[in-house]
């Protein structure tokens, strides 16, 4: 039987077996500080299967000085990180495959059909929390790393199977496994694309502008100058930078995109009477970062952009906006269109779906950008599920795309870690 | 000796004893709820000046069906009025006059450079929360109500001395005598006028406007609609509202005013996360309006330019801008340029200033709007003080201005009631 024919083999046997595996994952509830149980489990079906299995519990303390490193927790007790290592033999190349464990609240209830952990199967659909948001695509990187130890196959580079924490609040759980040493000649998440593969994302960040204005009373409010006025000003210089910024991006994978990398102001809050002219305006939002530029770069055109007001109007000179930046960032990650890892997954995308698949920058950050940028480690995502069910109430994954995407992983990483013959 | 001279000479004799009085007052911190003592006290010298005085604690539930009550509180226990009648014999015009009790809060402490309730004297002003707003012009009131009975002076019309609780929460202590029976031919109210004498004044209303957007990740804005940049549509339209109703607005009273009938929006509040399109934005603030309109015009008028948005904007159409109205209105009120009151204060200025009155309109609203409008009794506005003091720290009040408008309006009294010879 040829290779081809046992995957496929294979995966008929099992997918049962692997259903009810990731019913058992999404039963278990893994928002942030509820990953212990799950990782337990996942760590010992690692150890089974004849890796190396590192299991910690990240110390806070060791990641805080890292420039990339954001969390709202004061430590990370019961929330283990998991990265179990199937050793090469030599030469070949090394690859990570990383998933997170973490899932995102349930949210309101009431939006719920069904229990939002139940991992009920309809229409061959499974749903559920963290279905699509990734428990569906860490399944499937665990069937292609299972069918290659029960196949016998030895690698040459090694394979690293990280199920990481936290990647939901900021991206803590990869940063420590990137401090703890782990890195590769390439790596693999299977975040939601809906099968297309990305070779480069967006990051993001989230800002705070303050406006000020002057109060009066509203019966003479031209006695004082309204910040919520001001804001409009500050709102549409933020929205003629996400213009200038967009139309620079001349990236093709972004093509198909209405705004590659958008700039959102989400909230807003000003004044406290109705009565008196408001003096001070918040605008709290979301700023796109390309693939190919830094966190520090675009602050800076931001802040500069906000600044420039003060050439156009003296008020903005004597009381000038105020940008922070706060909460999590997501790093931005840019693996080069000629890397061997992303011809392999093509074609073997080909072979598989019998189409081309679609290559596409995303809209959206992954831990991809950090393995990027701080651990030499070329990141691209690729997996099933669907963005657009990640968050949402009623979350489900088509179970096929799961085990099409699996067989796809598995010839992949032969190719690329290379097997003995 | 002449009237002129008797007047001079009563105030003068009197102008100590006067200040000592304004400071007990002042010293009675008479918030809202906190009227009942120095009301008890101001009832107690209006019985010994020989005023027949009616003294009670409103009834909510008589009010709350008349269109202009508002009030935040459920009743007006320990908060009575105090009216004082001094029956005149027969022939001549009645005159209410008319002057609140209850102050605003002191506000923040730290801005106050003394106890906000001391009445100290600096300089030749009095300090402390009411001076201006409008303790001191009550006691004009007082003044010359004192020296006619001081005199021995007997008026043909009936003088109606008021002292109100609730005008700065929308006027129920006014709505109460009014709905108690009391009106006249005229009513004179002391509010802070920088002694300009005000036969018309701008009314107001508080409104609320919730604006719709659709909710979208902030990576993908472009699939939903912003709340906060149609509510940029929502504050365009409101203010080129305002600009059309100036324009109309060709009272000759109003000439020197930058914005006679201002909307000011005063707060702003939508969206929930940076990393989402706000869904949700609602504003509030405060419309003017104008002292020969309606309520119900003014309302109408907003609400209208509101809803043709709809015409220019399918959005709207699908998710109409909601309008409310809430918390308190102060009703416009407009007295005509003849009203011979009216020429009596002129006249009266004129002679004891030796300059001309500025007449102007008012761009807030007094309880005069209610007297003129529900009791048929024609309210001038005209008093010592400056509104630029009231409701801020520091308050004050100059003393002179008092005595000088206290002659003023023991001279204008006399004219419009008549004494018997």
């Amino acid at each position: 039987m040829s290779t081809e024919e046992k995957i496929k083999q294979y995966i008929s046997n099992n997918r049962d077996h692997y259903i009810d595996l990731l019913r058992e994952w999404v039963q278990h509830p893994t928002r942030s500080g509820q990953e212990y149980d799950l990782q337990k489990k996942i760590a010992e079906r690692l150890e089974n299967s004849g890796l190396d299995v590192d299991f910690w519990e990240p110390d806070r303390r060791e990641l805080e000085d890292h420039p990339a490193f954001t969390s709202p927790r004061k430590d990370f007790k019961d929330s283990p990180n998991v990265v179990g290592t199937l050793k090469g033999s030599g030469g070949g190349h090394s690859l990570i495959l990383n998933g997170h464990i973490d899932v995102v609240p349930e949210g309101d209830l009431e939006q719920w059909e069904d229990d939002p952990f139940s991992g009920a199967v309809k229409d061959g659909k499974m749903f559920g929390r963290g279905t699509t948001d990734m428990k569906g695509g860490n399944l499937a990187l665990l069937i292609a790393l299972e069918a290659i130890v029960e196949m016998d196959i030895t690698l040459k580079g090694d394979l690293i199977f990280q199920s990481v924490i936290e990647e939901e609040s900021g991206g803590a759980g990869t940063l420590a496994a990137i401090k703890r040493g782990y890195k590769a000649d390439a790596a693999l998440i299977p975040e939601p694309t809906q099968m297309k593969i990305i070779p480069k994302q967006q990051g993001s960040m989230w800002f705070r502008v303050t406006v000020r204005g002057i109060s009066a009373h509203a019966g003479t409010r031209f006695e004082g100058i309204s910040a919520l006025e001001k804001s409009w000003k500050v709102y549409d210089t933020l929205m003629a930078l996400e213009n200038q910024r967009n139309i620079r991006l001349q990236d093709p994978l972004f093509k198909n995109m209405t705004i590659p990398i958008p700039i959102n102001v989400g909230t807003i809050q000003g004044g406290s009477w109705p009565s008196s002219v408001p003096s001070k305006v918040v605008m709290e939002g979301r700023y796109g970062i390309g693939p190919d530029e830094t966190i520090e770069e675009a602050k800076a055109e931001l802040e500069q952009s906000l600044h420039r007001l003060q050439q156009y109007d003296d008020f903005f000179k004597q009381h000038p906006v105020d940008v922070e930046w706060f909460g999590a960032n997501w790093i931005p990650g840019s693996v080069d269109l000629s890397h061997p890892l992303l011809g392999i997954l093509q074609d073997q995308y080909e072979s598989s779906q019998h189409e081309e698949p679609v290559i596409q920058a995303s809209n959206w950050g992954t831990d991809g950008g950090m393995l990027t940028q701080y651990a030499d480690t070329p990141a691209i995502v690729f997996g099933p599920g669907t963005t657009k069910m990640a968050h949402f109430p009623n979350e489900c994954i088509e179970l096929d795309n799961i085990f099409e995407i699996a067989e796809i992983f598995f010839h992949s990483i032969i190719e690329w870690c290379e097997k003995e013959d």
